[in-house]
């Protein structure tokens, strides 16, 4: 009855190396959280699919990873409907829960539900692994973890700037330099207001995103071929080649945007940030990016997205802000701000470029090798003794041929290897190996520390 | 389109308090983890049904959540097949995928699936939640937290001495009085065979611990009721009426069981395990219980098991060795020992008791209030020195009533308000509340820092 084991397409195992790894992101984004007082917060892995479905557009219910109901759960469907074979309309019959699918709406079904004991400007962080059943890929899992940081229930900027300070405080001590982009919904829309074309954004900064690659010819060329007058792609050329510093864009955007109310309204808000952000003399800078459009239907306001500088990887943290989160579950009109760390991609990120601090990957500081009944009784007073001083230690729990000991030591790269044979209780003295050195030590078993 | 927010039913979200409460526990269980040399792995939410099905009995089939397969996950389904109105039997045909019930099906997976990378003795750890479809009930949830600690691949009865030297280590540091009982199923084998009724292990076991409940006498006639002959019950006299220290109870079970081959090996390695354990001059103490059988059909040797002493609920960590973990995966063979910290059931201990250190709780350490932009500006300034020297401290975003900001900072018992405003702004001077004494102090802004 043996199976050959494996795991779902799309999930990974993580081993000792690889989850330390893990932890060493999570810890560092974590003790950010705490130093900037967001409140740690946890949601079940299952939510009822009636607060999932919809909210994720319609492809997103099909990514829905959905749970079958327990028990008879085909006991009061009606045989016509089974026969229909129609296994959407059937999933909805025969699951009620689904896996989570990000943190953003179990966050704001988490808020409305516990209105009562929530103090408001509510600013939580939440750390836990969601599910997609997108098709597996290359940096592209089916669970993975995400790390947010929100504030619900203030329209301030100041949370902006804090999530904007955040950002630059986990990158700093994850030693992984970014480029910060910073937009603003209000200019995309004061853009699609001037050019007269409201229902064009995605197409005009898709096409924004190309100057650099294609320059501006071959872009009017495609905007003008998708339908955009050659008045409205005039309109647009000031902001097409805005360049230079956030200073010269904001104040060129400032221009272009003058006869808009909304655009300059974004304008206006973006400037404020990023002069507050500056003030604060934080040491990475943020980019002014009218390309930068991520989740457009989505957010209302500011939007933010983190590119690592060195490798090519996509975005590693993004977030924006959205003007009315909870509404879908019966809470209007609080306004909310937040980022959500991508911990899957930051790990793909510090792999590549092995930015781990040492003390990361440290196994076990000290093995005792076992040499017997007696020997390892020795042995483990003192494991128990360095154990108090919080220095980790082990016995090798057989008294097996040194070479297996001594290779056990080497997969696990403990840094020290102390011996206590027969010679050694009785002279008292303990033998001590440097195993990067190899240098032999001889300690007194009685005073012995490390 | 408004949905009244609910969470399936027996799942639990968790605030910020909670939050901080159960990282507590988690942090305590890690630590011990780390000190140990146990190595932390982790495996995905979802495992393959195949690999799931059919090791937690029949019941446990049916209480594993199994996953919608994605798609049209019906096409190839006989209508027939459909017809029938076999939830069960389809359930294996439209879902090939099903939530993690335990941590050791999916460790004993990732042994054999990951065989090539690791160095056995392989000693591993795991904190993760586990899913089950059992009826909610008062601390039975669907999702909750298992913290295991295993060691396959090594027979070493130190492994046992190490287990119980972890769950001294975890509950001394957390603060709880257990009482951490220990027997071994080669014991209740020895006590079967002594009286001819191997397949009533689980009758007899019962019955011993009912002795200190009811008496010998009922428990005795409870025996005659279930078919277990006088003569039987006779030879059992012994067993059931241990009593006195660890020693003394060794010494009837060796005398009882003398006549048992696999008996007085149980015996034997019993007392080797208390012995050693008692050497090393722990805290708490072992009490060996023959009525112990948790897990019978799986442990082949030692059983642990560990209660609170100041509260009833259960057991809170449970564990035992086990001869065969990896063979139903096609790695026969290797024999481990593992134990289980009850996450979920400890912080009920943790909440009862109210045993968290102060520090646990704490949110940031201070409040700057808003009063306007500019001394905000001020204000975030010092909000970024103090956070530079690792002390929490965030503004209050908005420039908000004072009564509403302050209700805030008493929400949220924040120990410290600082207050810079117009004057303070002109003085160079701010007012720092202690919140717990009401006392308010001047400090110079440019020098501040707690």
């Amino acid at each position: 009855m043996s199976v050959k084991p494996s795991i779902p397409k799309g999930t990974r195992d993580f081993g000792p190396l690889e989850t330390a790894r893990r932890n060493y992101i999570f810890d560092t984004i974590r003790s950010a959280f705490r130093l900037f007082g967001y409140n740690p917060i946890e949601t079940p892995a299952m939510e009822n699919l009636s607060s999932l479905m919809g909210k994720y557009g319609e492809e997103g219910d099909k990514l829905l990873f959905k749970i079958l109901n327990s028990g008879d759960y085909l006991k009061d469907i009606p045989n016509g409907e089974l026969e229909k074979k129609d296994s959407l309309a059937l999933a909805t019959k025969i699951s009620e829960k689904g896996l989570r699918y990000d943190l953003t709406v179990p966050f704001a079904r988490f808020v409305v539900q516990n209105r009562n004991d929530i103090q408001l400007p509510f600013k939580r962080c939440q750390i836990q692994p969601v599910w997609r059943a997108d098709r597996p890929q290359k940096g592209r899992y089916r669970e993975f973890y995400q790390c947010d940081a929100d504030v619900v229930g203030s329209d301030s900027l100041w949370n902006e700037v804090e999530l904007l300070s955040l950002i630059d405080e986990v990158f700093k001590n994850l030693k992984i330099r970014v480029a910060t982009k910073l937009n603003n919904r209000k200019i995309l829309s004061g853009i699609a207001e001037l050019i007269g074309e409201s229902d064009r954004i995605i197409d005009i900064t898709v096409a924004i995103d190309k100057i650099e690659k294609i320059g501006i010819e071959k872009v009017s060329e495609e905007l003008y071929a998708k339908g955009i007058s050659e008045e409205a792609v005039k309109k647009l050329l000031p902001i097409l080649e805005l360049s230079g510093s956030n200073t010269d864009k904001i104040a060129s955007l400032a221009d272009v945007l003058k006869d808009s109310e909304i655009g300059s309204k974004g304008v206006e808000e973006l400037k404020w940030i990023v002069d507050q952000f500056d003030a604060l003399g934080h040491q990475c800078g943020l980019e002014v990016d009218v390309s930068l459009a991520r989740g457009l239907n989505y957010y209302t306001g500011t939007i933010i997205e983190v590119k690592a500088l060195d490798v090519e990887i996509g975005s590693i943290t993004g977030g924006g802000r959205y003007d009315n989160l909870t509404g879908v579950f019966g809470m209007p009109g609080l306004s909310g701000v937040g980022i959500s760390f991508g911990a899957d991609r930051i790990y793909d990120v510090l792999n590549k470029l092995e930015l781990y601090p040492e003390s990361v990957t440290e196994s076990v500081k000290i093995l005792f090798l076992n040499f017997g009944e007696k020997e390892a009784a020795e042995c483990m007073k003192l494991v128990k003794s360095l154990r108090e001083k919080g220095i980790s230690a082990e016995l090798y729990p057989d008294n097996a041929k040194l070479k297996k000991q001594m290779s056990y030591a080497d997969a696990l790269k403990v840094p020290y290897v102390a011996i206590i044979g027969e010679s050694e209780l009785a002279t008292g003295e303990l033998i001590l190996k440097d195993m990067s050195s190899g240098e032999q030590t001889r300690h007194s078993i009685k005073d012995f520390s490390l």
